[in-house]
């Protein structure tokens, strides 16, 4: 295996051989392979694509290089959500116990915010005492006594990913549709599960704003998915406007705990019950739709969802009276209302401006080592299409100090659009399987 | 400066500013960005190109990173020649000389073999005591002082070239126009020119075989020169076949003496011919190109050019005697007739074949760091085109041993087919000035 040759190969617009894919994945992880060639490599990568095979053989060097999750003897189905990522995503915090209370385990291993989006294991780790750092042996031990964990991507799973992807981060190839299918997948499928339902954001906020590339997404990761034993299934969801009012860790733990208790924002759980509905379906824990449906809306009115949530918080070291009392949460030092400078018809909530309002405030990571503050963020309570008077109250700045009020309220100023129009775009736009992919557009 | 994001603004089509390349490079240079991202840049560049003030940013920078040769006060225009490297070119062993005895100075400064071509300095080498390792300072003193000095790049020229070099060389990024054209033009611009002509080769044999790219790199490589004070002229030959009869470092010196002599093979004499009339017309040290040719004949004819020639070699440290003797050179132990194993019309000359077969000999780098045997390599007598009768003497294998013998025959075989027919294609076809590309296939 001569590396300069295999990156003249993919860059001239070849396939790599099936087992030089594991070679090359194997190699540098061991450090055998420089930094160098394999960077020149990927951005071939970004350029050609890879065939099949050769995102398959990736995929399953990437996943062979670390352990997986096992469940030897355990008969409880297992599904897991993944999101792309987008501002305001707290579904996870609602659908792990939500499904897991519907009989179903859901060992569910989140990532880190990193530039305009929040990590879900960050906003766990605003609830005082919550260990997100679990072991395999812990997950698995807490995933059979209460159905769910909800842990970080531990050093024991894809270490190959781990090193790719802080490469990639750092050299521009990022952006391919077949490393980022690998990269998830690779992670996905080490986690032991029955069935897998990918949250894939469109629209400006999202990485890949694009539907049709992320169509495109979803179709790799799906056939990644299901030629692993692995039935996976995709819906496309809007992110040009945040999901959901609340954005910022302790705010949004707070908005999903109303949601777990039936108060939550319509479009939140909306999207919440739609990826669940999926969930239960993919390992037969409902005999339709309409009954996934009425099982999730049943754990949340009979209290079981939240009661699951709270055995979660406790099983991880953090502190379950937060379900009674959210003021438990880092509270921000100063909050401001935010009035509509004028009357019209909201056009756009700009996810990405809020998004980077949050790290400006101090609530996100500009690279991986950074501290972030869990209680500052914006409550935003109008969507696209509203109408609104000017003076009217549309949104909340939460912030450490006044400085940070004044930079918060500017930024809503720039992100919150008010003109003659607007339009909410609908809020599930597809929905992809294996079979192929429908247009769904009827909730907003 | 963040490196990721002009990674990605190359990636995705656009131009990196000038003064940011300018900077690239320094930092490179200096150790201050990592290989990993720089590779990935490159090969960015491999599938987006440069813009013409990007190419001329990135020369710059490379020009800029080392010394010059610098010649304040000396009022002989100085001119060079440039190829881009073939089976059998030994043509600036004759064309140095024979400039130089014109009464126009030649800095030529040259490289080594790689791969299937064979280097210059190399060639230089196979004579006892040829020293190509001069200093700026001694080669700027010897081209005062007799016209002409041949030597290697050195290491205080275009530093940044040669750390970038041996990246690309490692990271599949060597196939690009703008990057060679940047690497070839920053080392010539070096030398302090007052004119510069290429020599692109194309056919099977070359780097970039196709012609029209090969014009391409005329042309981008023109441009470069122009614009920089330093005249420029491409010619591009034929490499389907090699140039001349010998293959191999002792044979080509060999070779070239007779070249020198006034007894050289047709095809190497016309292109060393055409090569010097571009290079005399460039700094007006000839009326026209009959004058030219008349001049440079002249200098064969007279002596003068086998007497500067010597001139060189005594003032490199070599031993001169060899133009009276090229027995000095080092002499192969084995020596083989190769014999046309039918009857018929010669249909190729496969130079890469060629080649190869010179390094699987021992006459070859596959390493920067390997040894060569310079006494080992082909004569062949035939071109394509030519009739052979079965057991026609055609060509020699000059090898260490009879085990070097037989493989040398055996690639014979393979590098020379006979067939019903064949064609020698045009030796010289296209012209290329700044003023445009004129089409010449008058010689074969």
């Amino acid at each position: 295996m001569v590396i300069p040759s295999l990156i003249q190969h993919k860059r001239d617009g070849n396939a790599i051989a099936p087992e030089d894919w594991a070679r090359l994945v194997a190699d540098y992880t061991a450090g055998r392979i420089p930094d160098y060639q394999i960077s020149a490599l990927l951005m071939a990568v970004v350029f050609r694509g890879l065939a099949p095979d050769e995102l398959a053989a990736l995929t399953d060097a990437m996943l062979a290089s670390g352990d997986r999750l096992e469940f030897d003897g355990f008969a409880v189905p297992r599904v897991d959500k993944h999101s792309t990522g987008g501002v305001g995503d707290k579904v996870s915090l609602l659908l792990a116990p939500m499904v897991a209370s519907c009989g179903v385990a859901v060992p569910m291993m989140s990532g880190r915010g990193l530039g305009h989006t929040g990590g879900t294991l960050d906003k766990l780790e605003s609830i005082p005492g919550f260990r997100t750092g679990l072991s395999l042996a812990e997950a698995r031990a807490q995933i059979e006594r209460i159905g769910c964990a909800m842990l970080g991507q531990t050093p024991e799973i894809a270490p190959a990913d781990r090193k790719l992807y802080a490469l990639r981060d750092v050299t521009g190839t990022v952006e391919s549709i077949p490393l980022i299918a690998a990269s998830i997948m690779s992670k996905k499928l080490a986690e032991g599960l029955n069935g897998l339902v990918l949250d894939v954001k469109t629209g400006s906020g999202a990485f890949i704003p694009e539907p049709d590339r992320a169509v495109e997404l979803a179709r790799t990761m799906i056939a990644l998915g299901e030629t692993r034993g692995c039935p996976t299934v995709a819906l496309l969801t809007a992110m040009d406007r945040p999901l959901g009012r609340a954005c910022g860790h302790s705010l949004e733990v707070e908005e999903a705990l109303e949601g777990l208790q039936g108060r939550g924002p319509k479009d939140l759980m909306e999207v919440t019950y739609a990826l669940g509905c999926e969930m239960l379906l993919l390992v037969g824990a409902a005999t339709d739709a309409a009954d996934a449906r009425r099982r999730l809306e049943a754990s949340v009115s009979s209290g079981r969802a939240l009661e699951t949530f709270g055995r979660v918080i406790e099983a991880q070291g953090g502190n379950r009276a937060v379900i009674d009392d959210p003021a438990i949460l880092p509270q921000a030092g100063a909050v401001e209302v935010f009035r509509a400078p004028r009357s019209g018809v909201v056009a756009a909530v700009e996810p990405r401006r809020i998004g980077r309002a949050i790290l400006e405030l101090g609530g996100g990571r500009v690279t991986i080592e950074d501290e972030i503050d869990p209680s500052v963020g914006f409550v935003i309570t109008v969507k696209p299409g509203d109408a609104v008077r000017a003076g009217d109250p549309i949104a909340s700045v939460f912030a450490r100090d006044d400085v940070g009020v004044a930079g918060g309220l500017s930024a809503l100023a720039e992100a919150i659009s008010i003109g003659e129009e607007g339009r909410l775009t609908p809020l599930i736009t597809h929905r992809i399987t294996a079979r192929g992919v429908e247009v769904r557009t009827g909730v907003r």
